[in-house]
């Protein structure tokens, strides 16, 4: 059975930690509550990658929380992940699923109503939209990205999380939205203390987001 | 059943060529007679180098050539290629033999003898050996690395072929040694004329190399 929970969906970033220090956060943040956790590696050899992911699946394991690969097929199979999330540069979503059979998560990017359909046509189990806040970030901008989020869910009818800058002060534009959770990657690793950091993320999800509001 | 002639190994290299350019040195490699070509693309996206190895796949087919991708054992698996070639920083032999089975070609790169009975451990069906020529050319550095090549033949009693800035020109130090073949990359990509470089590369080796003469 696949366990598919986007509440919080944590994404990792292991640049300029120790691997201590990186296995650490994952601990705090799984004991925190995040619902998923992505290892995203895109500077690491194979085997750096492969080495990391066996790590941090024993972490993910204990706190029985589903890990998902980015982009390594071969490494999600080498590890026994839940699944992979491939992005629109990445091996393509039927490709994915058909190396990785009907049982195992496949997770995709998309940016457009377009790349969604795509996306739920070859075998998607749930889509990542943003980013919500890009680099610089714009009311406009915002604005556009959630209705684009909006009409994503309610064209697919897939689950559907929100990545790209958020935390918990601008998070509020995604209460009204279509959203299943949110995916956060430096709230939580750049954080002081990560558990808390989920904890309190994760309640704010709960709390607040309509979609979960109106699920329970 | 695994085809395996290691006698002219072909290692790609597409930067600065058009995709056009490209496919038509590899068609040519394979009319002049390379017995593998390895798609080798360390700069691609996933989703680049699985278009480019499907559209390479379609030509080492139509030669029968066995076709070889480095490192990304999912894309080996996607596009049902003959197998992999992994380095000491990517997957290891056992876990790229663990995912295809042992019907593919799994080949590993050694640089030493501890290294080459690991890979014949783990299950590398060959080992790629060099670098013959580095950058730097100095005799000590040939000797040495042929009589490394030598030793990890005996050792392990496993094909090997030797790599490492091969050409017409230089592989006459491996004439006595017990190389099952070499491995090119410029001497074919770089070539004016790819299907005939292959060709007298191939009669070259054929003609002189003691393994093959004295296994004939």
């Amino acid at each position: 059975m696949k366990k598919l929970d986007l509440t919080l969906y944590f994404v990792t970033d292991s640049t300029d930690k120790t691997e201590t220090d990186f296995l650490e956060i994952v601990r705090q943040a799984c004991e925190g509550g995040v619902t998923i956790v992505q290892l995203r590696e895109k500077e690491r050899s194979g085997l750096e990658y492969l080495r990391l992911a066996e790590k941090v699946k024993q972490v993910t394991d204990k706190y029985n929380v589903p890990l998902i690969i980015d982009d390594r097929v071969d490494i999600a199979m080498a590890v026994d992940a839940a699944g992979v999330h491939v992005g629109q540069t990445d091996i393509p979503v039927h490709v994915a699923r058909r190396l990785l059979g009907k049982n195992k998560i496949v997770g995709a990017t998309a940016k457009t109503v377009e790349q969604a359909k795509k996306a739920k046509e070859e075998g998607a189990d749930y889509l990542g939209v943003g980013a919500i806040y890009p680099t610089t970030t714009k009311v406009v901008t915002v604005i556009t990205e959630v209705s684009i989020l909006n009409e994503i869910a309610v064209q697919t009818n897939m689950p559907v999380v929100a990545i790209g800058g958020l935390n918990a002060s601008n998070m509020h534009v995604l209460y009204e939205s279509m959203a299943d959770g949110i995916a956060v990657v430096t709230a939580i690793m750049k954080s002081k203390d990560p558990r808390n950091a989920a904890m309190s993320l994760k309640k704010q999800v709960l709390d607040n987001f309509k979609k979960i509001t109106n699920s329970r």
